[in-house]
């Protein structure tokens, strides 16, 4: 949304004014408090002054896309003083600081929303904070897609510590900066790999890292939360009486969304914000999986056919090295110049179209920044169509032995520019998707064409621009609903562009800060601020091969299993390949993934009314348990069960040698899905069976789908392996052998580095 | 000092007032300017204020003596308004806030040192920040004992890594907490040993954790800041063109004394700050080296006869267990009872004498808790000796399966009842010395007899309390200069009671965070702040054998020949001794302490003389280079040489495998201690040969003390160990086998927790 957009934005909500006020200013002359719908949002004495206004200087400390973020504050006031004037459906206070005002605008716009502005009157300020009110035991859930916390209070410790120990202080570890950046290799800073990550290169990142933050969030207290910009911000969660938000710049529009329960909050994203609907997926996502492949058009083919041998559905070969290599000293890289490289993939504009006639889409792999060795650097930079630095040249980022341009998406020509490329290059080519990598980098010391915003919010904004460059490429080309494109970058307003996002790049592990476990937090927190289509690389992305991080065939297969519950299942090959357990290493592995995919086509019909469900309402694919049981005390912090749609519950397998998993089952009546005689009332927790390949999963027992659950249930598991050793966690080669691909290549110097430094004696 | 003290030092400073004013504030209305003998020292205009007031609450989280603090500020304010009143030897400046005043008093007392108190006219506030004018090119020195900076500004990073990268920020890397606690083990969040301390029980330290804070530093703009009391405080030394100083509570009274060179600074601190004089060290120190051992009579009578046997000269055997030992599941422990356990050390009180009559002391251990098993703790809190929680019962701190009172120094009655059994149990049994150890763990929700000042006050307070007391006993018995008690913990005033201070607990490494490199660094800081005679574990303390952290003979031999250029030479076995490597393991490490002990005993003469113009004048044993070459820009950041008195030039060895070494000498013409025909004139580098043994050390050629120096010179390396084969580093037995040490009981934990979860294959 740029600036005109917000203005008929406020347009529209002023527009249709509601036909009773939703808030009350209730004001006593030294104090007054805010309801909305009767909840106590904001509450101000002189004593406790809900406002707070400052000075200081923030530092935004780069390295490649990891921000070190530093608010070095050297005043702030908490605004004490205030006068206050009731209009119809608006009440204004003035706060008050010296001669000066800061005016709170409250509005009611409709009978659904308030809307909160805030009239700067002379003060002088770089920060604004202010308080909503909070209660001990409330809950908070949201600010876009998170990995580690789904209630961002969560007053806990990770399993297995001592919970009297420094790990578990909520203070200053429940803070959320909405902060678009790398989501870290590792997240937890108790964790090996996060120590080697930010020992080399400050990559490690942090419980709250995130590709994609979103300043909205849903309270148990039964309102949402929504402030529609790109300030950097950030959201205090540890304080018991009252959230704390911080705000960079110029305060925009903040909506309070009451609703009686939080299908209806979830429900008013569509409804009520700008945030819009997500598109329908395209269908034939749902006839099988799509395998994350690379190397050329004789091994995509290979790939396929080996696949294709032992059962495997595939409906799609995803081939991110589509445009070419680079040799570099650590292996191959991608050649990021995105356009067929025939080289590699010889008559690939052929098989396109012979393999969609099997029913097998190709899809490729773009991001917004181009190696200045290729010619779409060349043609945009010839144009002055790339990011700038501060002498006015081109802005240039290292991403390791290669550097790229950065194509400026706030320039109107090249954004078409670029959006052409994609039409041309990818589209006409019959291409039937592609990742759209990246979006988080835009450095804070660059120049764009359109200064109208700070660069800081264009580096925050960057994300939707990059989405909206491609949803129009594939509407522009009359393809929505065929193509789909996939995204990790995001923030506010990404569900009017993005066709799917995906959770980026997990660890190959089960770890909780970056491994599996953290994509279902992915999905379910991203679903309550707006965005219920995602999925994720199947296996895991972010191999550590020196380190030991390896990706095992259990972890692939939990992930696959799991992976079935989400909207679309694709593979990755990960950064380092041939440490990698892959989909098509041996025949057990692909008859396993045989029968996932099979089961996966089985949900079809059940996917399909998912999707339609989210589109219409904006009720996410996968669902945290709060959403359908608020008021069940185990829900509400569940954060690694979630329901798929409102039928299916999943307890996804998240760590390694389980043979059994105890599953929470809210109030209902349930059907364990394997083995259907297995029925129960909930509001318990029960055990049951999960080996590979059965998750736990329950149905609701009144499910119109119950035919389609018990057809699964019939599927008999894989047999084990004729010999009882498990396939290597290795394959054969070396680590260079293979393609290291483009994303988060800080992961190269790392793998450099323990390789030369990680003599450590144990 | 406490209250009735400070008013007597305020008293004595007003009582001779200067004949001329050094200080002068020249206002402009809106702005004023402070300068100290010409130095402009504060600034302040309306936009950028000098003094700011803030509301808050500060969280202190201990686990066994490692702190995390969360200064939660809600509230921070400029005062921009002021009068201004000119007395005779007195200006007042009243800062306005609402009715109320801030008044800062500025008062040149002597013609030597201004002091400024801040007296508060009804203004509500937790924090108090004011900014000292900075240059940019600036450095500061002290804030007591520091391990990783001596040039607190400094600007740099560490070694081999890469300046781009996020470890090179000044940025809120220059902020040095003011509060005694654990050092902590590792002390860089980028060593792995620190991570593994911050996993299991956030004990990993970081760059500024110490055992001994002191609001004091000296300013390469010739003044000296000496603030003299016991909040928490932080100073920000991250600005270029300020320092600013954070003081949590209520402000006492702070000094600014301007000189014109580094040498007159350091000596103000005995002429012109209540610090006062160190005592002498009793001389028999310069007789030999004293050896830390343990383990019985028996075997400390062997490891005696093992060391003279190979002609070391042995001054002093020090028995950390002679209270005896307590068996837990992680070993064995001492037994927190502070008298002689005669089942462990039979006959101890007639070997003692035997001993001395043989030229060798013994000494033993104490520190300011008791074990609750003990009869010292039970006669203790019977008596309502020890310091209470919250609910009025003894605060019992678990040091890990055993539980400890803490003697409440704070009650006139305890205190001389611990005084008194230190002059009983030690004393009078004729041992001459002992570390008296701790004294930086007192929690914060502790309550203590004396009310009078805050808990955070006697927090660190708490270790010169403890000092005083051992101090005391010492003289009401008579025995000052015969007697040393080494301590760690300090605060300001620590100089006034300790007889001598150590290092605390380095790991066995040459870590720059915790390793031998930082006691360099230790002794200098320290001697900048007033406290001028120190030593360290001769070999470092913390031992982490399952983590590979082992003492090697390398880094014993290393540390040993920088010892014989320190005050004092002690041994300590470490806290897992069997992991390492020994003074006693070996003849040839026998014969290498044989020879440095002797080179220490013929430098005697010319310790003597350093220890007597410390005592005299302040001016620390061990000198940082910029003591004596401040215009030498090379010396300015010097940290890791430094001068042993005037006349001699150490750069010790601290990394491992080095057979050469690059020294800087500063103006001046210099002997190579080694070699006396290598003499060359300074302000250059020069690369000299550096076997085990021969550190590199330059004299100055016109030293009084040269005929000692060439007779050094003149002692032949100790030949190689008859087989190349370097000494194990492991000695036999498992880890358990040997009394674990007290200090530092967190490593116990850590211990066992790595032999059970380090599983994490590389």
């Amino acid at each position: 949304m740029n600036g005109m957009e917000v203005v008929v934005y406020l347009m529209l909500l002023t527009g249709c004014l509601a036909a009773s006020k939703l808030h009350q200013v209730i004001d006593n002359g030294h104090s007054f408090n805010v309801t909305v719908n009767d909840i106590l949002i904001f509450q101000h004495t002189y004593d406790n002054p809900m406002l707070y206004v400052g000075m200081g200087r923030t530092n935004f400390l780069e390295f490649r896309g990891n921000f070190r973020i530093d608010n070095d504050i050297n005043r702030r006031v908490g605004l004490r003083n205030y006068t206050y004037q009731n209009f119809n459906w608006t009440d204004e206070i003035d706060f008050l600081m010296d001669d000066h005002q800061l005016r709170f605008r409250i509005t009611t716009y409709t009978d659904k929303s308030v809307g909160i502005e805030i009239i700067n009157n002379g003060i002088e300020y770089d920060y604004l904070w202010f308080r909503v009110v909070a209660e001990a035991s409330e809950q908070v859930y949201g600010l876009g897609e998170q990995f580690s916390h789904l209630n961002l209070r969560e007053f806990s410790y990770t399993p297995g510590k001592d919970p009297e120990l420094f790990s578990v202080s909520r203070s200053r570890d429940r803070i959320y900066p909405i902060w678009t950046r790398e989501q870290g290799v590792g997240r937890d800073k108790h964790d090996q790999v996060t120590f080697f990550a930010d020992k080399m290169s400050g990559a490690g990142g942090d419980y709250h890292t995130t590709y994609f933050p979103q300043a909205t969030f849903i309270s148990s207290r039964k309102y949402l939360f929504h402030y529609d910009w790109y300030n950097y911000a950030e959201f205090d969660f540890s304080h018991n009486q009252y959230h704390e938000v911080f705000i960079k710049g110029e305060f925009s529009n903040l909506a309070i969304i009451p609703r009686d329960n939080m299908v209806d909050l979830v429900k008013s994203f569509v409804a009520d914000t700008p945030l819009g609907k997500m598109a329908p997926l395209p269908s034939w996502l749902r006839d099988g999986i799509i395998l994350g492949v690379q190397g050329g058009t004789d091994i995509m083919l290979k790939r396929l056919k080996t696949a294709q041998d032992q059962g495997v559905a595939v409906n799609g070969l995803w081939i991110q090295d589509w445009a070419g290599i680079k040799n570099t000293t650590f292996g191959q890289r991608l050649f990021w110049n995105w356009k067929w490289n025939p080289k590699r993939y010889p008559g690939l504009d052929q098989k396109i179209k012979d393999l969609k006639a099997q029913g097998v889409k190709v899809l490729a792999y773009i991001n917004p920044n181009l190696n200045i060795e290729g010619d779409l650097y060349k043609t945009a930079s010839s144009q002055g169509f790339v990011v700038k630095n501060r002498t006015g040249n081109p802005y240039l980022l290292d991403f390791g032995e290669f550097l790229c341009g950065i194509v400026d998406l706030t320039n109107p020509a090249a954004f078409n520019w670029y959006k052409g490329q994609i039409k041309t290059n990818i589209i006409d080519l019959g291409l039937s998707g592609w990742m759209a990598d990246f979006g988080e980098y835009l450095p804070v010391d660059a120049v764009v064409f359109d200064k109208t915003l700070s660069i800081e919010m264009v580096h925050n904004q960057w994300p939707v621009l990059w989405a909206k460059c491609n949803r129009q490429a594939v509407e522009e080309s009359g393809k929505l609903g065929e193509i789909v494109f996939w995204m990790r970058a995001g923030a506010a307003h990404t569900s009017n562009y993005t066709t799917l996002m995906w959770a980026g790049d997990q660890n190959v592990d089960f770890s909780y800060g970056d491994g599996l476990p953290s994509t279902i937090i992915a999905a379910t927190s991203m679903g309550l601020s707006g965005t219920g289509l995602t999925h994720f690389d199947i296996g895991g992305y972010t191999t550590f091969g020196s380190l030991g991080l390896r990706r095992t065939a259990e972890l692939l297969l939990r992930s696959a299993e799991m992976a079935v519950f989400t909207p679309v299942m694709r593979t990755h090959e990960g950064n380092q390949p041939d440490f990698n357990v892959q989909a098509y290493s041996n025949q057990y592995i692909l008859l396993q993934f045989a029968r996932l995919v099979q089961i996966y086509r089985m949900l079809g019909n059940y996917t399909t009314s998912v999707i339609q469900t989210c589109v219409r309402d904006g009720i996410p694919a996968q669902r945290p348990l709060v959403l359908h049981y608020q008021n069940d005390p185990v829900a509400v912090n569940a954060k690694y069960q979630y329901m798929y749609g409102s039928d299916l519950l999943i307890a996804p397998v998240i760590q390694a040698n389980v043979t059994s998993q105890k599953v929470y089952l809210p109030q209902g009546e349930w059907v364990f899905l394997w083995n259907t005689s297995t029925q129960t009332a909930g509001n318990k927790y029960i055990t049951v069976p999960a080996p590979i390949g059965q998750p736990p999963v329950f149905y609701q027992k009144t499910s119109p789908y119950s035919a389609t659950f018990n057809a699964i249930s019939k599927i008999p598991l894989v047999p084990p392996p004729p010999t009882t050793n498990q396939p290597s966690t290795k394959a054969p080669g070396s680590s260079n052998s293979g393609v290291l691909t483009a994303t988060n290549s800080v992961l190269l110097l790392l793998t450099l580095y323990t390789q030369l430094m990680y003599n450590f004696s144990i």
